[in-house]
């Protein structure tokens, strides 16, 4: 799910972000509690605002909140709001602008047939076509939310059954999806024909849970069933789940940044334990590009399992050398220039007792604007490291992403217009490199990466995007006039 | 500084708690936004309120807030009535009932040779007797915070300047203190005669800074000058820094629970870096308590540096096998019933992918009433693990402290009731140990404990309080009586 | 404007609502401002919430907020908010229950062609039928207001041009409506074919003025224009106003209660100023139900100018026997119950060194449930009346309105289930008279009402509905059902 | 009671402000909800702020709320808070720039020998020099209320029962107070020897009320016992009423502007019922400076019911031209430029159906500045009116009050600097009459004033202080310096 419009990234955040998590329960007494634990398990995926739909058989109930779920959905008289068995929720990562609560998912409309209400994490492509040819029949949109494009798709669509509807909507949007819906009958599941994002099956207790990663099902003791298929619809109702295959080309290309960074290290993905890639991704990483040096240091939270992979492929010692403040709270919401002058050591210190006089290897996850690298290089060299060699777990980002990744503009990425050599130079490091793009493939469990059929979606290392881009398309030509005119 | 009222710990955050942080600068522009970023970088001192006070020659001004530093004095709205280049600033963990914003300091009166702010670390033992003394006199005490017997101690000493009312209040008080006050003329800093809790000096731009621990130092980018004496009493103004001693005995015994938890791990306090104190005192774990294993996991966030320490000592496999949630937000303040029950796994989940059949040494810091233990084992073994070795980086919390850190009474500390191998059978260990005292005092390059002369106040682990208690006193016979009367 | 739910009116608050009050500025740099100061004047038409539209030529701003117009719209960072020369805004009463913020007024919707804002006072009588058919086609409602269901219409329509599109959706609504709309180039004012509820036309610096009253011309003073016209309606651009009639049979069938209760008295409209008719009204009521007695006293503040019509003609001294406390407040958003029971004190204090021992004529403007009168009386006895004698500035009020005005069901109505005596019983007065529909339509400046073609529409005096009553027609036979339901 | 630091009055407000009004209820169930009531009542005398104390047996809670009490002592959750019996209520008028939630009263405070609660109306004349005689000898203060004096002065005492202590504190304040105290086992209502702001016993099912006015015992259907006596000092226990004199020399100068303005029509105080004097005044006003005219109209709301008694002795018809909005809200917090500049019109809107082409007898109750008569006079004649007579209900307010009345300095008196002839002119009125200092005796009853010995407090219109005015005698010498400074 993302906004159309677009908004540059906090430049003192110099992360990708994925852009929601989603979670339901069907048929469990304290489903709305339970929907709270599970968007707090996923709250990595977004922090900006969540919201949850229940549903008590008469009434749909919503709460939606900017700000955390350990915020706003433990107090109880938010959760006694949401009465029922039946709940959805979802946690989103709002672009910089985006335009408060009406945004917020899940989205909730009154269809002739009853209500209905959906969680999205993804990002649809056509959105923006779609909109116009809907809203030139006569619909009107409440958002700036791809989410909302669905919602008339299905209320305009000629069929009479609702999952008739649904089906008619999701064949005609194209993009990254994995939807929760619930109705007053169903809760529904499903994944885009790619399979982008993630979306699982658990079980607890007797129903049914979705969740976008197994660490949400761990919060609340769920059993893991399966992942749902690429393409796969699941319609679950009192008598039980039953799959559907809307779609006939579906196939797997699933988000592999998932692996590198978006996902829980503790979560299971795709059949993969997310922490076991991330450190075998760490030992490829030192066996492409040994360095000699005395400690690895991971750049916190995110390079930790790498390092530690990292340093025993290499036989170095791992070490803490940087700190991280974890009681940030709403830093950044309107800091002072003074602080925001201090940039990156409101969150970081260097720790100079381990640092001072080592030769250290630094791992991170990924570079984007390569300003935080910078930073951190800078200070590590300030507490004292005799070299600084900058290792990053994957390879370098060069393109945008279009299924529900806060990205920057392509040429804000500094992989996009740098060589390797460049870039060490801007961030100041003794040596730079990467993680090979096959090296990546191999630490997933592939031997390298096809490129007549790459087994995920790695748009943003290869540029080369499994789904069309309509309305990607429609906005370059003005961009392109656009320049021209600036230009002459 | 704590409040009279003692309040039971929140049984989810089963941790002694540091009571405070403290922060002042003199003679700088930015002296407000500096001291809210010292604070941000002593928020693990106290997450519950924050204040700062501002002098700008003519007025004090004063913020006081409920919350994370991060969260209210990052506001321009804030800073901006914060103006002067002299602030002093005060972060504060809350006992539970605590009594609103009238106890959040610095505090601040008007005595009649003008204003005076104070911030106090610390806990006074003889506050109660101090207070009851002054009210028969005739004052009147608007908060239930012990700071306040200090002033009130200065308003009523017979002497004629200030700073020999002072003096005579310091020479009054009991206890543990680390105090930063801020008068129309001077910055003064202050450390009890046993110097309990940190202070330390630093300069930035030719303005000098207190501060309780060098983090505070590192994130405004100031040099660390040198730690406060023991009884050491600092007066800075606009020609310099003076030095005092106004107590003949002075002598260190320093919390030696800062190294093992409260401070943080790129701090340097009283010359040893945290970090490396706590990877010695993971080695030395390992070498008092082997047992064979296959990897080393730390509880986190508080056991990584022991974890690490202890597995290279122990040449073990370091492993992050419990995932933490740092998207915590407020989610104890008011949970519902469902979530409090989930209890720890709000924040923590245990990564089966890498517990699975393993032999693991567990790794945390301390152990208080034994509840978050009991869970921590219960899920990393509900996890797959085939052993759970308990390895605690400290002896047993055996008594109560009374130096502003916010302990349960001695009844509800499990090592002052059970037996290791009781506490081991509570917890549901294969096996527990804690380190020995004496290895502690090695960890901090010690040769051992001396019992006749300790180095250290460690009165938590041993019940060798180094100072009177004289509150505590007054209330042991009433009590006593209570469990008489209770008895029979 | 009202909300399809219909729910009961507090009882200690027994007045029928006017539900709105609407304004629209069309070229003034301080559009947004000017329109508070309108909404403020009108304040008296809907205290719950607000809502300001303006637009600046590039982007619409819309402002809503629950709560008086003083409260929320005279603030900087609000009125900052709302740039731009063209401003439309409306001031609500909300039914209890209503549904939060989604409802207030102005409504806001892209079309294809451009954002459209819009403000109505009054009520559709054939929304319900209509949003049904809407649903029908795939429009999805966001609020439960009948003014989306104009919206809808206007998206919907057929026809290319918006002025085209908002025409045909006038035409097929019935009910009470005066609109302010604003789009990208033009504000609309409009009235329904019979003119029930009030809309002006002023003239303020060159820019044009649209409001429900002449008090909110008044307070920016803005010149009076005229009336709309009934069916009339105004398009205003750049170029100025175009009247156009887009009904064939307008007749002019004015809301009579604005006269005795609504407006403000110190407004004129329809062309006749508010105050003179209610003292006009008063002396009609003294000639047709005169009682000797010896002073003349207002139930505060509406029966006020009907008072001293009645005291003048009736030769009495006029005196204010009741006095009302002005500071209210919320007063009556969540009373305990201890304040709910001291009732009609919280607003009135019988003045008993006026009462004592006199004979009282006690005017008020109406009787809804009656029970407010009851206490009303009470407390002038206990005050030490001799005699009460009650007399109404109205005809009995028999029967609800369904043209924006909040009524209670007819059941409800006092004057609907007890005679003129049974009545005086209830409230315990000596005697009680109503004034007569044709001494109403005297005071107004007719002969008397023309049952077969009424110059105002009365509907809640007399049953006589000047339109379909399409939705109520639909519920009747439900209800008809349940009662027998119950019955039997 | 008021704050030591003066500010301006609102200029948009051109009225004299009553600061305080005071409540207290002993030995009754809903004591807190009854206080709240009784508050609500004296609203008038405060619109800034209000407070309670309650005390059920063993604990005081306080609630103090910037706001009405409507707003804020109206909600269960507050009331629940105030449990117990006894309960002591203070509502306030603060001074703009006034220092938030620390000044609002009730003022409380723990004595060694337990809690004690203080609600005080008036000021204090010596306060400043009390306070620095008690800052001196070790006092800390914690607000700017010279309230928080009298408690010192207790805490100090030498005296060991609280009650001497009391006397012993009052003894040595001077000026204006009626106080309402509340400890563990006494409730104490006490008036200066002067009698000057008023204070009334009342009884409820048993218990004992104290109240300023009368119309608060009317809100709970309370007994109006009888007034205070000046200096007279009542101590209500569980045992029943105690009368205490502990002033030799008091005698009645009660506060004749409470009849003027303050007071609520509906009270009586001193023993005359305040809307009849109200009247007698309009009728001494009519004798002493009659004029031809067709219309007398009030300036709403405090002019009314002189207007009555004017339009009664004059034998012209009474008419409401100028209507009063009520629904100001907080309109006057922040105000934007545009509708700072619509100055009066906010409030109040001129009725020109009534007003043109008639000559009008405008009749308010007093002018403080005359900025808000003249716009009125503006208002009146821009809406037609042939001719405008200014008639005040009170002589020339030529001089400060300083007994707990916010005015501003005599300076900005428009009275204290200008002839009646020139105020004329100033406020553009054809003719200006104000009622004699003789007329205004006559109306409550005297036969004139006795210069020699008035039975009133008059200062503001005379100059002629009753008590000494240590503070300001102090403050004088200082401003006249300050006065030569910047004419030299």
């Amino acid at each position: 799910m993302d906004d159309f419009r677009l908004a540059p990234l906090d430049a003192s955040d110099d992360k990708l972000h994925e852009e929601c998590g989603v979670f339901g329960v069907f048929g469990h007494d304290d489903a709305a509690a339970l929907t709270a634990l599970g968007l707090h398990a996923l709250q990595h995926r977004g922090q900006e605002a969540a919201g949850i739909v229940a549903f008590d058989g008469a009434h749909f109930a919503v709460e939606r909140h900017v700000g955390l779920v350990g915020d706003n959905f433990t107090r109880k008289s938010v959760i006694d709001q949401l009465t029922g068995p039946y709940a959805i929720g979802h946690t989103r990562y709002s672009t910089a602008g985006g335009a408060g609560l009406r945004n917020i998912q899940p989205m909730f409309a009154e269809f002739t047939g009853g209500g209905f209400a959906v969680a999205h994490n993804g990002n649809l492509t056509n959105a923006g076509v779609l909109k116009r040819e809907l809203q030139r029949r006569g619909s009107i949109f409440q958002s700036t939310s791809d989410t909302e494009v669905i919602i008339h798709l299905i209320a305009t669509s000629i069929h009479g059954r609702l999952l008739d509807r649904f089906v008619d909507a999701i064949r005609r949007i194209e993009g990254a999806y994995s939807l929760i819906c619930l109705t007053e009958k169903k809760m529904i599941g499903c994944r885009d024909p790619l399979g982008v994002r993630p979306l699982v099956l658990g079980r607890l207790d007797g129903s049914y849970i979705l969740a976008s990663e197994t660490c949400a099902l761990d919060i609340i003791g769920a059993d893991y069933v399966r992942d749902l298929d690429p393409g796969e619809l699941v319609v679950i109702t009192d008598k039980g789940l039953e799959s559907l295959r809307p779609f006939e080309n579906a196939r797997s290309r699933f988000c592999i940044f998932e692996y590198v960074y978006f996902a829980r290290p503790d979560s299971v993905v795709d059949g993969r334990g997310v922490y076991g890639v991330r450190k075998r991704i760490g030992a490829e990483l030192a066996h492409e590009s040994h360095v000699p040096a005395d400690i690895v240091v991971p750049v916190p939270d995110s390079g930790v399992p790498a390092a530690i992979g990292y340093a025993e492929a290499a036989g170095l010692p791992f070490e803490l050398g940087i700190i991280r403040n974890h009681y940030v709270g709403r830093t950044f919401i309107e800091p002072t220039d003074a602080i925001r002058h201090m940039g990156v050591k409101l969150k970081h210190n260097a720790n100079s007792a381990i640092l001072a006089g080592r030769r250290v290897v630094l791992v991170d996850d990924s570079i984007v604007r390569g300003t935080t690298s910078r930073k951190i290089v800078e200070m590590v060299r300030a507490a004292g490291a005799a070299e600084v060699h900058m290792r990053i777990a994957s390879p370098p980002t060069t393109d945008a992403c279009f299924y529900g990744v806060d990205t920057p503009e392509k040429s804000k990425l500094i992989a996009s217009q740098l060589t390797i050599e460049e870039m060490r130079e801007f961030i100041k490091a003794d040596s730079l490199a990467f993680l090979s793009i096959d090296g990546l493939y191999r630490a997933v469990g592939e031997a390298g990466r096809d490129p007549a059929m790459p087994r995920f979606c790695d748009a943003c290392f290869t540029g080369d995007y499994p789904t069309r881009l309509a309305d990607q398309e429609e906005r370059e030509p003005v961009r392109a006039i656009a320049r021209f005119a600036e230009a002459s």
